[in-house]
């Protein structure tokens, strides 16, 4: 058995010692060397350019601009394409822009022979611009006087959706209610963060481009390369090495447009391109602010009978991902929570002019549990009744299935989460105790829920290609399109197919490296899909391949293939006793002057359901209101994610989303002015937690065995960065009685928080 | 159609701008190099090494020696595995030897930070031998007092072949025979000039072995690594990229084996492994010298009624592919020609301490035919009789089986391939014109004849594997373990996957590069066989996709799929006409929410046959006799190759064969003195032919259709080598009646065989 085992990371000792390849590890020294030229303005139209001074610098090769880019809009979400154009996404990108949206925009772009030179004329590029006002609310956007972003999209609303479930209206449902309570929770925008910023090479070979970049979707990165440019989608290959973190915004196709233009139109030359830190957090993506408007009609019980829902997502200057998170978080609200009679949901997604939102962990939900669960809380404390107990009288029970996706339950040990995490926490002791408090240092517990799905499905294509080809050892390399993102993806990879397979888990080698021109066709690490979609195709081709090699010993030994199994690198008789050596199979099927075959098997799982992931967050915290400060004293995840493939890897997973939670809770947020310019585009101005920010977490899980898995899993990378900032939210509401309904908890809001709620002056 | 057209080569843009990558561009700047300590004489023992003042060398990192390396003996040619043991190469080599064979064995290495501190090092590196005498030829190392170079193998004989056939002995059919003649013939040593030294660099991954390097055999380099360093040998992968040449000598594991051994010595560190052109010459293969003692009966009309042949190669101090070659050459005698009565064939292969043979371009075949076709031309001498007739009595006939091996000849062009180059040449006229010639300048035409067999079966496996691969476009990718060397494989494999495919050539992309851990099994390129093996596999797996492809979409037309067909990128209905496009296909596939799927596929050929190839050279000459100099006046080759499936590549590709001939006829000889110490390392004093130094050269064919064939083709790869020597030895004979019995025919050689026949003093 491998799957369940705690192995070690398959790519533990090359990333430890430094050895494991990167992209700008790969990238050959004296390439050329792009640098994007970023717009001083948020808002309006480039007029003109005065490269003069720019291109007298040593070593620039050439200066493109928006006036040479083609005039070609192309979208840049990392979503599986959809044939039915209605289901596409936005196209209101250019690989340059002359319509400027955001401060930092690419407006043209330098190459030379070094970073330094191209560095230096970047700066030197004088532009002359047509300005606009800037517009950095949703509201600022929507206003009728406001300046539109986007041809097609009046007062820049990307896009509207009213969606209304159940057998009354809202009215008539609050009529029966015992109390209907109204509350508005906003979150604000953060950056993913990851430790290796954006970087990509490209160069041509035999007519065609190739792009090397660190991508957490090497097959959507070649599809859209083709759009922006307008080629053939087969004239394009990409590359994906080992990469240092995504965390969705590397689920966007951001720079290898751009790169892969460049070599074009310097005739093959290999050309590298690396955005830095601020260029990333000013110019690729964020974590979506999302405000939500939620009126809440419950019974005595705390039984909820109706909500209305309004939310509105600020979307930056371009649509990226656009709608979908918003939309993902709406599903939140009709999917963790039943209401019996009513349930009515609209929201917008508006262009503004500050750093787009797009993918980032979690896809929406975190700020909907933000949302929904602080205001869970809020129902609990004015009905007077437990936070647990108003949750698990509503919240998701297996069977269940969401009416607009068809998406079932088809597992769920959500209960049993809370109930791990209560007693944890000490849950029923600390919210006695820790009632009535005065003094300036307060305690408190606090908790949320959330659910998840696995992957795509039904929203969008869900499918997954497997390769898998022996060596003459008996061993076996695995290649797949879904990616090694840093998450283990590999390592677990490895153990679905040492399980299915009967081979040791060293005897199986993956294939780390994604190439689009021979890597089966996966749409890549994204949805938290991989181990269950990606899982079913290594599944799926493990039993074809294992009969391959079961019917070729099986003609060696002229017995029946039904006869034999292969068990523990082992090939079984029916006796249970070695039959023949496996490594005499494989060198017979490679050598064999009879019948010699390279045995290999290769196919696609295209996956027509989805399943829910559940998890809690308790937190304990302890405030000191004068200085408008929370220390988390204990904090707690219990997800149910399904049977863990790697219990230590999943462990780690939960921390690593913990830590983002947190970060998301108490520090984080992306500060424009009102030129929409981003003031903190650093990791020394944004708060990002350090590890000497950072509490012990706790991790604990509960293992149903999903029936629709492949090995019994669900989702479990996205989750754990979910449920951290209500959890706090609403243990700082426990300790003070204040509640904050904005994110992050961060001295500066708790101060004002803590004045207007007459806790100090 | 795509086969038969000249298409232009793809990957001629990237090699003529220089943009193609080869082992050592990619080579990453900084790795470790290794340099090899060699042996500073032919026969003998290290005693011991003083490495003191080499491990003081700045950026010396490690010396390991001799006595480092595994005991383990490994063979080096690159042959197909056997599974029996009786049929394995000969395992004589060790990563270093402690028991030295050659002038320059490898005994030692230095790794050093850089080429110069490791060169420095070697120098540096003090070793104490015991020394034995050098054996330079195969009398020598027979002779009873020889020292005994390998254990098992006493008077040094490698390995000793009798065959007879025929009804009669040699000496009932002399009885019958109007003349019995018998003639000595020698070829010399020579070496195969690639371009591109052997080059390799390795490292480790996830505790693996990689091992980059310009190799003509990824997967059988892989194999050998395992067996010398003594791993399972899927803990090993062998990346190929383009290479600069290789003849054979890259038919051989030289040094893929010690440089993965560097590496994991230093923990997987990066490693850099370049053979200098001295090291080349000496260090690894040639083309064997062999030696012809021929004996013919024929009867009146120059029919033959038997020969013996008795040979002897010279192998130097390795095995390498051995006795095989000469083996190859003595199928020659029995397959050019049928002898009515017997024929005796011996053959012997004794190692020396010179250079070691190996495999190079013709395998043993231009050795024999130097000897046999100057033995024909002998006996024509003799009998009076046109040297056209005598071949054209005797010469192998359509549905020819050779008994040993059952190899039929399923077509041939033989007859016209002679027609064509005797009336080129204007054969009968000079032949005339040039009789009783006086004068010191004098002129002659000349001509050889030969067959080839097309890969190696059934002497050992011959099979091949190709995966292809659908992009959304509706472009492909072919996948393949075979290999372009520069001989335009890549090229051909394109035009033959698109025939069948019913593609543009443009619109199939092929993988150049090989890497063993994704890339179908195929044994390499050698023995001429890609086209021939590999383009079966190409056939068969590119009609089992375009199958997938109609059946896709006959599934979206609701068809019957045998009521379409993919023709010239279109997919044709019942009508002719195009019933959907390609692309739609290829997208619905790859996006359909209904039924996706990554249409691929892969398969095996396992070829159980092979055929002949034919052809003829033809050259006139004028010498200059008191300077004893040659002037190729005309030359041309014409081959039946079958069908040419790049008719303008074939023309290279025998353009390239020709000059090989022209230096072997005229000029090139690998010189040892009487310590086996190659006097002539390099290429100032090896007289390889240069541009200035070669005529125009003419070629022709005849395109038969080969039933056997993928696309009616058969070998051409190693054929245009052969014929030259014996057309030019001839050209000579009939210019100034004197038979020159060994290569090179260069003016040293003639000044003394002119003198001998009195024509100078």
């Amino acid at each position: 058995m491998s799957v369940g085992k705690s192995i070690l990371r398959v790519d533990a000792y090359d990333k430890v010692t430094g050895r494991a390849m990167y992209t700008d590890d790969l990238a050959a020294p004296g390439m050329l060397v792009g640098k994007v030229v970023r717009s001083t303005i948020a808002n309006g139209l480039v007029k003109s350019f005065d490269l003069q001074e720019a291109l007298a610098v040593p070593g620039v090769v050439k200066i493109l601009t928006c006036f040479d880019a083609p005039a070609i809009d192309f979208p840049t979400a990392g979503h599986p394409w959809s044939t039915d154009p209605g289901h596409q996404d936005v196209q209101d990108r250019r690989l340059l822009n002359r319509r400027v949206r955001i401060h930092g925009d690419d407006i043209a772009v330098v190459i030379a022979e070094d970073e330094v030179a191209a560095s230096r004329a970047a700066r030197l590029v004088k532009v002359e611009y047509e300005e606009y006002p800037a517009l950095v609310t949703p509201e600022q956007a929507m206003a009728e006087s406001a300046p539109q972003l986007h041809e097609n999209y009046p007062r820049n609303i990307l896009k509207e959706t009213t969606l209304s479930m159940g057998d009354a209206s809202f009215e008539q449902a609050a009529g029966k209610a015992a109390l209907v309570h109204q509350g508005n929770y906003a979150t604000q925008a953060v950056q993913h963060c990851h430790i290796e910023v954006p970087v990509s090479y490209a160069y041509m070979e035999k007519g065609r481009i190739v792009v090397v970049s660190s991508t957490q979707i090497p097959h959507i990165v070649r599809r859209v390369i083709g759009q922006a440019i307008g080629i053939p989608w087969g004239k394009i290959r990409v590359i994906k090495p080992y990469i240092g973190g995504g965390f969705g915004n590397k689920q966007e196709v951001l720079y290898e447009p751009l790169n892969a233009w460049l070599t074009y139109m310097l005739g093959g030359r290999p050309v590298k391109l690396e955005i830095s830190r601020e260029e990333t957090m000013l110019g690729t993506r964020t974590r979506h602010a999302i405000s939500f408007d939620i009126t809440s009609a419950v019974d005595r019980e705390g039984r909820l009978l109706a909500r209305r829902v309004d939310a509105i997502s600020n979307q930056g200057g371009y649509a990226s991902h656009g709608h979908a998170i918003i939309m993902n978080a709406m599903n939140e609200f009709k999917m963790l929570y039943q209401d019996e009679m009513a349930l009515e949901l609209h929201a917008r997604t508006v262009y503004t002019n500050i750093a787009s939102g797009g993918a980032m962990r979690g896809y929406g939900i975190p700020q909907a549990i933000f949302a929904l669960e602080s205001h869970m809380d809020d129902l609990a404390l004015k009905l007077g009744i437990d936070p647990i107990e108003i949750r698990t009288k509503n919240h998701m029970q297996l069977g269940f299935v969401d009416k607009t996706t068809g998406i079932t339950c088809h597992s769920t040990g959500l209960a049993e989460c809370i109930q791990k995490g209560r007693e944890y926490i000490h849950w029923d002791e600390k919210r006695k105790a820790y009632q009535n408090q005065t003094g300036s240092v307060r305690r408190g517990v606090g908790m949320a829920i959330f659910c998840y799905k696995t992957g795509v499905y039904p929203i969008s294509l869900e499918t997954a290609s497997c390769r898998i080809v022996l060596n003459q050892d008996g061993s076996v390399q695995v290649q797949l399109g879904a990616t090694e993102i840093g998450q283990g993806g590999d390592t677990v990879f490895t153990q679905m197919a040492a399980q299915t397979l009967g081979l040791h888990p060293e005897n199986v080698h993956i294939v780390s490296s994604q190439d689009t021109d021979v890597t089966p066709f996966d749409t890549g690490a994204y949805a938290s899909r991989q181990t269950y979609v990606t899982g079913k195709a290594i599944r799926q081709t493990a039993e074809v391949f294992k009969q391959k090699v079961l019917d070729y010993a099986a003609g060696m030994l002229k017995c029946d293939p039904l006869d034999l199994d292969l068990v523990d690198n082992k090939i079984l008789g029916k006796d249970g006793k070695e039959a023949i050596a496996l490594e005499d199979v494989a060198m017979e099927a490679f050598y064999s002057l009879d019948k010699q075959t390279h045995i290999t098997a290769e196919t696609t799982f295209h996956c027509k359901d989805n399943t829910f992931s559940f998890g809690v967050g308790f937190a304990e915290i302890e405030v000191d209101i004068p200085l408008g400060k929370i220390t988390v004293l204990d904090i707690i995840n219990v997800h149910d994610s399904g049977v863990l493939i790697n219990p230590q890897l999943a462990q780690a997973q939960v921390h690593g989303g913990m830590s983002m939670g947190l970060g998301y809770a108490l520090a984080e947020q992306m500060l424009f002015d009102d030129k929409a310019r981003l003031l903190n585009d650093n990791l020394l101005d944004y708060k990002l937690p350090t590890a000497l920010d950072t509490p012990e977490l706790a991790v604990d899980f509960v293992e149903t065995v999903d029936p629709s898995g492949p090995y019994g899993n669900k989702s479990l990378g996205e989750p754990p960065a979910i449920p951290g900032g209500a959890a706090i939210r609403n243990a700082l509401l426990h300790a003070t009685g204040v509640a904050v309904n904005s994110l992050p908890l961060n001295p500066q809001k708790l101060i004002e928080h803590f004045k207007a709620a007459g806790l100090i002056d």
